[in-house]
């Protein structure tokens, strides 16, 4: 199908371009330019190589370096040109009438500084603006459509999920267990990548940490990093060897059409100790709280306090989302075309919950040397409150042992 | 083990920090901020979150933001600090008596603007340079000891070149074989992610493309692409079910403790149409040549000419390394911890080969409409020639297609 002709692409897009125009006036921006894939996808439907010029009101025109036919395949944009070299880029705007900038506006977040130089250079004179707050924002709110996609990934973690519990066993490492989610993600249409903007934070599909490889500190934002199987990553699933009787927890995302699923299930061969199964029933208690008490118009902050707060009432403060140096300032984060999107739910993020944001809530609790324990699901804020898109079960998925004799 | 007490680990650092220190001088730098986990990890030892400085001679500080813990256990560095903020930037390297910095080398090619106009902030009336190349220039030699590792990630690629062929089978996805892949890469100790330098050049561990698949143009800088199963990842393993008497062209990559090995097979089910057997041919015929012809001093544009020479006599010349919009300038390209090193065996890479390169060699051919066929393996420069680092059977794999009666 011509892009052109996909409805519902081109009303996406056309919403997504006039929305960020107005916030390019609002800062009296000329326009943008971007660049990283993520944002390149949201604004013209394609990651084909290009630089994208959004001018603050007009047409945005897409100039292509590799992948011309394809962009043009995959863009229900109106302009789409080819790009040859740096002079290409100022005739390119030339054509449509763009003939000087004077302030414009970059993804200074992510667009490495060598390219920021070259654009800076290209076009003298011009001040430079970091438009990725803008841009997040905008993001922050989904469309049915994208609220769709998120819908189809969670699916996905639903089965995989479901199934793994049936793979899993004693013995068996970390890594089999997240080779095997991986391939279930894949075979029902995982993209491939989860992607995350933070600078440096380099995601994977996966979190598989038994016992306590759930509470070993790692650089990322994240309450729980693993060992990983080497320094190199740093992260993630390693040699470790399930046991009995402790807690395994899974962290899994999936991305449909470029739209992240992001949630956390705990399981066990046999049974978990009692201070951490009461600690998995505060994970769902505090996730049955925040979905009875948002709703618009409430803080950010106050709903990661209703958390904090429920979590230090049964006792479980110091060991939410992690512990001593691991312990991190959020139970909550948007989900959408990146893994760390807004809203934060946070006690420093002072938006209020509009209708359209979708995060995933995540309370969980960190035991030093024992391992991690919790849920995380991913919600809708409708005009009424939490909508829940997560179709997995809310339990702790718990597998028979097999008998020693068996 | 106290990583100070790891002595190889000691010695590879203190080597690497050596010859920085030179390129350092040679460019009259006072010294460099690294900030990339890749140059981190190769310089340190650590991932977690930190910031460099290596002056140039004396002591590197590494000041560590988050999982300072974990830091001082991975890293050999001598110094290793907590870090908070912009101002204990200032204050840690007066610590260790740096006071004031002249010309300092940054990352300029990966670190975003926003963190180097901060840095240039933070240290006022700096210049600032790219080390990038310099360090890319010291990373394109390896040690032995980094040779070992892309050797134990080659045989994982074996492992899961071999098993592969026992699963595939007519109608099976792409995305399915893809999975697969993971899984066998996963058990086997594959760190979960494969790194790659350039901007906004997304990297999945493999490439999973059958019949037309492997003529689809995608902004990867690869001779293939593939549709994938989105625009929003535009690359790789689709929906698309492998069908008999059809290419399909494996690219796999695996990582252990950082260092990639990038290999690529050709598999049928059936047989493969003549031509494109003996364009397959005609790969091993270029490996096989490259292999023989290669050594010490010789220029890498050279070896390219002698690979693009033999396609074009063989009279595949418009089909090498990709075709019309999609055909790449390189038959090869180092490999380490980041899948695209020094050096790239390309037209206008004017280095001369040299003991201690590690590098892909890749001659493919790509038939529009019809798919992708060659060979990928990897070898080490030595002081007589090319070894060959690849396990792999050097060979197209048939599948005994399933009897339709059966």
């Amino acid at each position: 199908m011509n892009p052109v002709n996909n409805v519902p692409l081109v009303q996406e897009i056309d919403q997504r371009i006039a929305g960020f125009q107005l916030a390019l006036q609002d800062e009296a921006l000329d326009g943008a330019f971007i660049l990283q894939n993520v944002d390149l996808f949201y604004f013209s439907g394609t990651i084909q190589t290009s630089i994208l010029f959004i001018p603050c009101e007009g047409n945005p025109v897409l100039m292509v370096q590799k992948g011309f036919r394809r962009a043009r395949e995959e863009s229900p944009l109106k302009e789409v040109i080819p790009l040859n070299g740096r002079g290409g880029l100022v005739e390119g705007l030339k054509e449509f009438g763009i003939h000087k900038l004077g302030v414009v506006g970059l993804e200074m977040d992510v667009v490495p500084a060598s390219h920021y130089l070259r654009l800076a250079e290209t076009f003298p004179g011009c001040r430079w603006v970091d438009v990725s707050p803008a841009i997040r924002k905008l993001r922050m709110l989904k469309t049915p459509y994208e609220v769709d996609q998120i819908r189809k990934a969670a699916s996905i973690l639903q089965k995989g999920f479901t199934a793994i519990a049936q793979v899993m066993r004693e013995e068996m490492t970390e890594l089999e267990i997240d080779g095997h989610l991986f391939l279930i993600a894949r075979r029902e249409g995982h993209m491939g990548v989860l992607r995350m903007r933070g600078w440096n934070q380099e995601m994977t599909h996966a979190h598989v940490l038994s016992g306590e490889s759930g509470s070993v500190v790692s650089f990322l934002n994240s309450p729980h990093g693993g060992s990983g199987n080497t320094p190199a990553m740093a992260q993630g699933a390693g040699f470790r060897k399930i046991r009995r009787n402790e807690p395994i927890g899974i962290d899994y995302g999936v991305a449909v059409n470029g739209y992240i699923a992001d949630q956390f299930r705990t399981y066990v061969v046999g049974d978990l100790p009692e201070d951490l199964k009461k600690a998995h029933h505060c994970s769902r208690d505090i996730l049955d709280l925040l979905a009875r008490e948002a709703r618009p118009g409430m803080l950010c902050s106050d709903l990661y306090h209703l958390a904090l707060d429920t979590a230090e009432k049964a006792g479980y403060g110091r060991f939410f989302m992690g512990h001593q140096e691991g312990q991190v300032k959020f139970v909550g984060h948007g989900i959408g075309l990146e893994i760390d999107e807004f809203p934060l739910i946070a006690p420093h993020f002072g938006e209020a919950l509009q209708p359209g944001m979708v995060m995933a809530l995540e309370p969980k609790f960190v035991f030093p040397g024992k391992g991690v324990v919790g849920l995380e699901d991913d919600f809708l804020v409708t005009s009424s409150g939490l909508e829940r898109l997560t179709l997995t079960e809310q339990t702790l998925f718990r597998i028979e042992p097999e008998s020693l004799t068996g």
